[in-house]
């Protein structure tokens, strides 16, 4: 059990990192609930023999790329701006996937973003199409970036879309979870990364929160005791359609083993020729069909709730890493189903004045399979009002009571909750973000 | 421009059509806004040449299958349900497919419901598996239906999935559409039906109104003054990301002559070499990337709002028909990327008592384009407060206003509405159904 917890912005700002060398790291030793953040691995602390779950939080320069002509020197100071940064990153089968993407997603994010600076800093709508040679972020924007040279005059395009700024950082953000991804790919073999993760990342930048999910994390705001949902979980169940659609486009990834088909159950053989219920990857109802002998194979989705399966293998479709990841005693490739690309939700923060008490908090399954959101935003609640509005630690104190109430107490039977039941058996890591009161990010 | 109006539910059962037989039809002559229901079809108004919309109004008895050994008959009577059911259909390129439809639909539903008949009476869990040669809806349940006869006895499944009876009703709704799209491919050369169309259905059912929508028609609740959406639109923006997943699977679906990635407008020759914003099937944001060869292919996706087309052929991505439709001056296919399966919604009738207010309103995208939801629903309450509550033609006039505004006048620079915007150029259906008031379902 582990838990990290950004505190104030104002501390946050004042362990600034820049550009793509410095860094901070949540850390906390085994069994105590302490936050600090030197460099370093996030280290087990009691539940799961190695924890898999992985942390990371900063503050990240993005820097303007210097001009090809070196123009760029001669205005006098580095371009660019800063985006706030808090991820967790759910191991599994290893924790290398998740130790590297930890070290390294922001690094990507900010390279990302580096080709944007003058883009992002200009009021006026992206320019659709940039000149030969030019980096999008390059020197003087109102020569290079907005529109072609005098003697290239396009002819105006009335058919031309709209595209925001906020499209383009939420494009950066996903290939730069897909840069990861590869990079996982080409380093595994000798950093030896073993496994897969889960990735949840919130990036504050130029007034909105960018939340980004791979997997079956969860990021929901609670503002003035009202819950907004920041993230879908990405598993079997609620991908079903598009790893059904995917199994029946190239059947050859099923390895003659799988059917692309849904059962409630597995079918016996002598069930052969009785009517069974299923549904494919049109459906979101069920029929019934005649048994076949296709249909004995075993079902590419199989299981419900935590236990729903893809080829009977992993529990999440999203995420980083899995490059080597088979089918048990087979030669099934499991990544050509997975995706490595988040879905990006924005909140704007400055559509709405938010008080001391308004949080996003960020946690892995290990949280919320054992206490809801609604539990979640009344423990954030009962503990905030016990603190101060401006005692920075009151942001630390929900996380670790978070994590308390998750992983419960050590008896006979397994870790129980005040109310008996099973506590997590799971890693459980938590980010509390304050949106308002003391400090804030602008 | 034609309205179509379901009056109250009283007035639904003194027509009640039996079984595969009877039905009822909404008609109405050109320019009166009358509202009856003889057989026939919707004739032109006005507007269109062709009026392309289709409506239908039914309500259908779904019988049992007679069992395969003739045990049914012993049971006396007829066993069965009945459900009410409003469909419209805006056709497109001919109105063979919308006519067909209009004519058709309920009776595939119907069909796909017998199956379920036995099951549906049932409150205990559906089987998941039948008997040999079983139907599911014949003769006993008791004996045929839940489970296996006790010399063919299965062991227990501990990892069975349970599934409800309203999901057999969502898969007997999406195959009826399949089976509805199959009969249209079988039939259209003898039949000669052009086109497609749009579908858009409410079937009410043991105190649940599924709403299936394939295409850009629009159904929304409107209770206690809440607008409660009951579809979303399928188009060339909204499914973009299946579109091109499946022209990345798929490539020879695009002859060569489009690219499955979308640019925010064309792409000149001699833009090659610079940088252009674009998006591929996994992304939500925008990015830039450096223009090559294949980039200079038509996008697979083009446009914005109601000029967004896919294959710049077609603004629907959802609906029956088009098995004959080609890129123009091409041999280029655009059925394999038409899904004619619908999106169904739930509303349970019965978890909230309903007021004479209370209404449900399916309408073509003629209405949705001119008149939003907001607009609508300010309609509806200013309508039918100025008619007594069990004044059954109240909501008769409801649909006839929101016809109405959405056509707007004719003036010298087309069809007007008050505020001199244009009206809509496209026909128009609208029904109106109460939720509550004078009668009611059960």
């Amino acid at each position: 059990v582990r838990f990290v917890s950004c505190t104030t912005p104002d501390e946050f700002r004042g362990r600034r990192s820049c550009g793509t060398s410095g860094r901070t790291r949540g850390e906390q030793g085994a069994g105590a609930f302490l936050t600090f953040f030197p460099p370093g691995r996030v280290i087990n602390a009691g539940k799961s023999q190695h924890n898999e779950d992985q942390a990371c939080c900063e503050v990240v320069f993005v820097e303007q790329r210097p001009s090809p002509r070196g123009s760029g020197e001669l205005d006098g100071g580095r371009k660019g701006f800063y985006f706030h940064y808090w991820a967790l990153f759910d191991g599994h089968a290893g924790s290398g996937a998740a130790v590297m993407a930890s070290e390294r997603l922001h690094l990507h994010i900010c390279e990302q973003l580096r080709e944007l600076v003058g883009i992002l800093q200009d009021p006026s709508p992206p320019p659709v199409c940039l000149p030969h040679g030019a980096e999008p972020g390059s020197a003087d924007p109102s020569t290079e970036e907005h529109g072609e040279l005098p003697n290239d005059a396009l002819p105006r395009f009335h058919l031309e879309k709209a595209v925001s700024h906020e499209s383009l950082v939420i494009g950066a953000i996903e290939n730069a979870f897909k840069h990861m991804d590869d990079q996982i790919e080409q380093e595994r073999a000798t950093q030896h990364l073993a496994g897969g993760c889960c990735a949840l990342a919130a990036i504050y930048l130029m007034g909105k929160f960018y939340v980004a999910n791979a997997g079956d994390s969860r990021a929901i705001i609670i503002r003035n005791g009202e819950i907004i949902p920041m993230s879908r979980e990405f598993t079997p169940e609620t991908e079903r359609q598009r790893l059904q659609f995917l199994a029946l486009l190239r059947p050859e990834l099923l390895g003659k083993e799988f059917t692309p088909l849904e059962f409630p159950r597995r079918i016996q053989p002598k069930e052969l020729g009785k009517k069974m219920l299923y549904r494919d990857q049109s459906m979101n109802g069920w029929a019934y069909k005649k048994i076949e002998e296709d249909d004995l194979k075993f079902p590419l989705i199989f299981g419900e709730g935590k236990k729903a399966r893809m080829m009977a293998t992993i529990g999440v479709t999203r995420g980083l890493g899995d490059h080597d990841l088979k089918v048990f005693s087979s030669n099934i490739r499991i990544k050509p189903f997975l995706s490595c690309f988040p879905e990006v939700r924005v909140y704007d923060l400055t559509q709405y004045e938010h008080c001391p008490d308004d949080v996003l908090v960020l946690g892995t399954d290990g949280l919320w399979d054992v206490t809801n959101d609604k539990e979640v935003a009344a423990v954030v609640m009962e503990v905030l009002t016990s603190y101060e509005p401006n005692d920075p630690c009151r942001y630390t104190m929900v996380a670790q009571e978070l994590v308390l109430r998750s992983r419960g107490v050590l008896k006979e039977r397994g870790w129980r909750l005040p109310n008996d039941k099973l506590g997590s058996g799971d890693d459980i890591s938590v980010f509390v973000i304050p949106l308002g009161g003391p400090g804030n990010y602008t």
